[in-house]
C-alpha cells in the first residue's frame, strides 16, 4: 500500500505474526511504537532480543533459565523431597502463581499423542528416572492436564517410575472451583464423586 | 516471581506496556517469541527499531514518510488540485484503504479542543494556507472526525481559508455522528467521499 512507509509496513507485517494479533490490531500497535517514546520502542526491542539470547533451558529440570541452573534447583529455600512433572515450561509459571508448592520442577517437554504419531522419544523421563532413583526424592507429583492425552502421559510415566521407591501422586480433579455446579460437565462431576472426601469441620 | 527469569519478565513487563495487551496476554505473546524461530524474532525487534529510526514525517504534507516526501506528495500520478486535511496520519491510511481518492493530503497534527487548553498553535494550518494559496490547489476536503471538536476544527479550518480561492468541502455525514474517524469501516469512509458537500460558513 502507497499509504504506509516500508518500515511501518514491515513492522505491521511482523507484529500481525504474533498469537492472536490481527491485521487491525497491529496497525494500531505499529502507530502506538511509532509515536510512544524512542526508549519504551528500544526497550521491547532490546526485550525480545535479550529473551531469544539469554533464555535456556536449566539443565537439572528443563524450566527456563539464564545460565545452567533455574531459579528454582537453585534456591536453597526448596523442598528437594518432593518434585512436579509438567508438560512445558509455562505450567511451572502457573503452579508457582498458587503459592501452594514449594518443592522442585520436572519439564517433560511434551505429550504422548499415538493419534498424532508423538512417542515417548521426545520426552525427557530419563532424567526424570535418575532424578527419582537419586534418593533425596521422596514424591513425584504429575501435574499433567486432565485430558485423554495428559492422562496416558501420566499413566506411561508412573509406569516408568515403577523400579523406584518414589511415591507418585497426581492433581486432585473435580469441579472447576469457583464455577457454578450448572457448568460442570459430566467428566467433572463423574470425577467430583469419584474423589469426595470428608466434610473437615 | 521467582519461577521468569530476568529477560522474560522484563519482556512480558514491556509488551505489557502495549495498548489493550494485558499481563495474561503478554506473558502468552513473551512464550511465543521464546519458543519462536531465531529469525522471527529478530524481525520483530528490528522492525520496531527501523520504525523509530526511519520513519518521520513528510515535509510537504505531514504524513508519514521516510526521507524528505511521503510515498503521496512523491506520486506523480496524484491529482494535485486537491488536498484533504486529516486530524493525523493513520487518516491517511484509512482514506488511502478506500481506493476512492487520488489527490494530496494535509496532517494538521490535532483537533481544536478549547475545554481542553488545545489551541490552535498546534495545529499545522499555515502550510495549509500556504499550499491553497499556491495556485495548484482547487479544492479542500476537511476529512476530520464528525465529532464536536472535529466540526469545531473544521470550522475554524474553513474560516482560515476564507483569504484564498479554493472550494472548501467536507466529508459526507453518513459517518455515525459522536464516534471516531478510526471506526469508519472502509465503505462508510467510501460513502462519504463520494458524497462530500461544500463547507458552508
Amino acid at each position: 500500500m502507497d499509504a504506509y512507509t516500508e518500515s511501518m509496513e514491515r513492522l505491521i507485517e511482523e507484529l500481525g505474526k504474533l498469537p492472536g494479533i490481527g491485521r487491525r490490531t497491529a496497525e494500531r500497535l505499529a502507530f502506538h511504537l511509532l509515536s510512544a517514546e524512542k526508549d519504551e520502542a528500544k526497550a521491547l526491542a532490546d526485550a525480545i532480543r535479550d529473551v531469544k539470547t539469554r533464555v535456556g533451558r536449566c539443565a537439572e529440570c528443563g524450566a527456563l533459565a539464564e545460565g545452567e541452573q533455574c531459579n528454582i534447583c537453585a534456591s536453597p529455600r526448596r523442598d528437594r523431597s518432593r518434585v512436579c512433572v509438567v508438560e512445558k515450561p509455562s505450567d511451572v509459571i502457573r503452579l508457582e502463581a498458587t503459592g501452594g508448592y514449594n518443592g522442585l520442577y520436572h519439564v517433560l517437554g511434551g505429550l504422548l499423542a499415538p493419534m498424532d504419531g508423538q512417542g515417548p522419544e521426545r520426552l525427557d523421563v530419563e532424567a526424570l528416572c535418575r532424578r527419582a532413583s537419586s534418593g533425596d526424592v521422596e514424591e513425584v507429583i504429575l501435574a499433567l492436564s486432565p485430558t485423554a492425552e495428559g492422562d496416558g502421559t501420566a499413566l506411561w510415566v508412573a509406569e516408568q517410575l515403577k523400579g523406584t521407591s518414589v511415591r507418585v501422586t497426581r492433581l486432585a480433579r473435580g469441579l472447576p472451583t469457583g464455577a457454578g455446579l450448572d457448568y460442570a460437565n459430566t467428566g467433572q462431576l463423574s470425577d467430583a464423586l469419584r474423589g469426595r472426601r470428608d466434610m473437615e469441620s
